[in-house]
């Protein structure tokens, strides 16, 4: 990484703590250049990165300032889901999602899909066309069980910067993080066995816990920190919990970060209770603070964390690749692999690991974060605009996805309904409960860059949200 | 397809049926050209065509002849397995299988790939190297659940050659054949459900079995016709089976394809007991003659068969693209398609697509038929020549895979680890068993073309085989 780039983190990293406020005045390019020890062109070059970034803003002869933050709605409550495991409904609801088209004339907030049109992205494509040229015709194979070994070896190597120590030999490459789950989910647990989760959660995570007959316990998750640590100790305490299944890092769809501090706190839970942990990180590499945070994983000593991961986040979701470090569980998510694709198609594995041997990976990250966490704060301005008096919203430490509570009588699936109308689709709150709770809440994808397009959709779920409410008031 | 090759194929099938024995006359070139309306020299190159793929021979001044055969070793006796459900082991084994890495010192003759450096599959990676050129980027996005709907269309419209007639609508893309098994295995079944398949079976399906906790029972099946209805009937008096899982056309590992009557027979047995059919047709395009046989599915009234199949077998099993016409199944389908990989990589399906709109399939089918069709019968001449006496083999009809069975007391576990310091493996016999039966058989895979190489190691195995025998008989 450059130096500029290096010390441009640095400081956005401050600025998203709170270390400078809103409106503060920022230190000088001087003192900075004397602090990091680097040339004042490099200063120079960090602070208009920043601008770029949205994050602060030059005022002539006075310097750089942090930039005046849009509106921000206030945050959601603490999650209150019921106590007790529950069978897994709302399949319908997620097959509705899952099940649409791209449609040119739908503008489609509700889907997991990353920003696909950074030019950051454009050496992975040359290396899927270079692979398509060459003469041995690599990605013809089948490949082996365990996935390519050199993007193996590459996985190994990001995950040093979440704290982990892996070697390629710990890592089972799969078809996305969707695969990852379901073969960790089937290598801990039986038919019948109960699952903590994180709540809301993840809908793809809980219709594998569906399919495959468990049970899921919604824990409450405060949207700042995180599951409550000490509702899983009551839950552990009176259930037989076999597996907790949890989104820490830059969660799906709250957004936070787990503080690292509960981190070990859950792990050490989790020994005590002697329950294994699935930890789903695929949008760990987005978060907005550098350096990344530490998984779960990287805290694990005696391999009961089942860490799963897919560059569906940071690269593209069409090239299915994900990955798995089972610990214990890795001869049983092997048989689990095989019986559910095989294995992972070859050539999408060998673009990824030449991409990110050849260095693009870093660059592309520090590009889409930014870029996310701008669209983050631009979203939750609109948020503010246009949506009903009342509303709270998330405050998204990485990835691009915005939680949005309505007033608690509202119903997002009629919302919905009417929005499909007017070319926009969100996310229904629903599916994000085993038992379909969170009615009056939506998910918004942010990742598309802010064009009035999008903020004319955010505009049309927001005012439709109010005439929908102001229906209801008047008995309608 | 043009005039001659039509003839060609219609010639082969009868030959290869039997209508025409080794070493006797075929129709003169007049008489051909007579019977069918075509030109003297479309015959011609119809024979030229078979005088390539080593079925005819022309002898000066009297004619085409058919070739005399190769010699072949005797069939295999039918099988007869244990008639309970049993659980499913041989996991180990089959791990090792898969583990292991293309190595250029080994010869694998024991893994299920096709030939891949036939010219004829060029397009294939031309269109994949254009997509990855395309500026939309299409193999980037997170596909429908379905599947690519172009891709769908085209498989519909391949399986008209099999006799079926399918809607987009009716197909689900799947990660190979593989996810296509374990999708509708368990959209049936529920852990402790019995099974009943055939007997030598696919390692994977069985696999999977396993992996979901479902018993398998182990039918008696003939080398020539498949599964016995006899026997799977009285199986299907005594249990309570809820599917059959089944592999008609060019059987993996036997190479047989169940006539047309014992199909519709089957199928009247499975609505009689009303259970479901999964029906593997992965090798079905593959059939040395021509028109390929129907499936199972073209004669399903109520919706009771899983067609499963994939590119694997007929293109490149890398790409890992399959399809599952699931009939009343279809909505379970989609929901497990959901659970194990969310959806299947965009690319490979895309260039598959392209590949055969353009009219590239069934030239590269029939160019690959034939050359399987020649190596099977160079495969057969080989073990009759190197093999120890007394050794049976499979005569398929279609695909690349011969099943071989020793004597009794022979174990091919000990072989295949003679061999492998030899550079060279195969499969193990047991595997194909859900309790470990057929240790004194193995599979050899014969796709690639037949070199010194190859014969080199085909005759390790014989003589080794041999040696191990010799070491046995006296007391080693
Ligand atoms: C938290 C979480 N985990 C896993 C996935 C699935 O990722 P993939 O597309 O790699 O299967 C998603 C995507 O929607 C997600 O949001
Ligand atoms: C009978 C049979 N079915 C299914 C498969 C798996 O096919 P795929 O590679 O498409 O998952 C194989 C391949 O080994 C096979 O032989």
């Amino acid at each position: 990484m450059n130096l500029y780039m290096n010390l441009a983190e640095l400081l956005g990293a401050r600025i998203e703590q709170g270390l400078y406020r809103p409106g503060e005045r920022l230190p000088s390019v001087r003192a900075l250049s004397l602090e990091h020890g680097v040339s004042l062109s490099t200063v120079q070059q960090a602070y208009r990165q920043l601008e770029e970034a949205g994050l602060v803003s030059p005022r002539p002869k006075s310097g750089y300032f942090v930039a005046e933050h849009l509106s921000m709605p206030a945050l959601p409550a603490i999650s209150r889901p019921a106590q007790r495991p529950v069978d897994i409904s709302q399949w319908e609801q997620v097959l509705e999602l899952v099940r649409a088209n791209p449609r040119p004339d739908v503008i489609q907030l509700g889907r997991g899909m990353p920003d696909i049109e950074s030019p950051t992205l454009k050496p992975l494509l040359r290396s899927l066309a270079q692979l398509s040229r060459r003469l041995d015709m690599p990605g013809l194979y089948y490949d082996n069980i365990h996935g390519n070994l050199g993007l193996r070896e590459q996985i190994a190597r990001l995950a040093l910067d979440s704290g982990c120590t892996l070697a390629a030999g710990d890592l089972v490459v799969t078809t996305g993080c969707h695969e990852a789950l379901s073969t960790s989910i089937r290598a801990v647990c039986e038919p019948g066995d109960i699952v903590a989760v994180d709540s809301p959660s993840f809908h793809g995570a809980m219709q594998t816990l569906k399919g495959f007959g468990m049970k899921a316990l919604e824990i409450p998750t405060d949207p700042v920190t995180g599951i409550s640590l000490e509702a899983l100790e009551l839950a552990l305490e009176q259930w037989p919990i076999k597996l907790i299944q949890i989104t820490p890092n830059c969660n799906n769809p709250l957004g936070y970060i787990m503080p690292e501090a509960r981190k070990k706190a859950l792990l050490t839970l989790a020994q005590r209770y002697d329950v294994a942990i699935i930890e789903d990180d695929v949008y760990g590499d987005l978060a907005y603070t550098y350096p990344r945070p530490r998984t779960l994983k990287s805290f694990d000593e005696d391999g009961r964390v089942l860490l799963c991961s897919s560059f569906s986040k940071t690269l593209a979701p069409g090239l299915r690749v994900g990955w798995v470090a089972p610990g214990r569980y890795l001869e049983r998510v092997l048989h689990m692999k095989y019986i559910s694709t095989g294995s992972t198609a070859c050539q999408p594995q060998l673009a990824i690991a030449d991409f990110i041997a050849q260095g693009h990976y870093q660059p592309h990250l520090r590009r889409v974060r930014a870029q996310y966490q701008r669209a983050r704060d631009q979203m939750s301005d609109w948020v503010t605009r246009y949506f009903p008096p009342g509303t709270r919203a998330s405050r998204p430490q990485g990835g691009f996805m915005l939680w949005v509570e309505l007033p608690e009588r509202f119903d997002t699936l009629r919302l919905n309904r009417a929005l499909l109308e007017q070319g926009v689709q969100i996310a229904v709150g629903s599916i994000f409960s085993a038992s379909g709770k969170y009615r009056h809440c939506l998910r918004m994808n942010f990742a598309a860059r802010a064009t009035p397009q999008i903020e004319a959709a955010v505009r049309k779920v927001g005012e439709t949200a109010c005439r929908l409410l102001a229906q209801d008031d008047n008995g309608g």
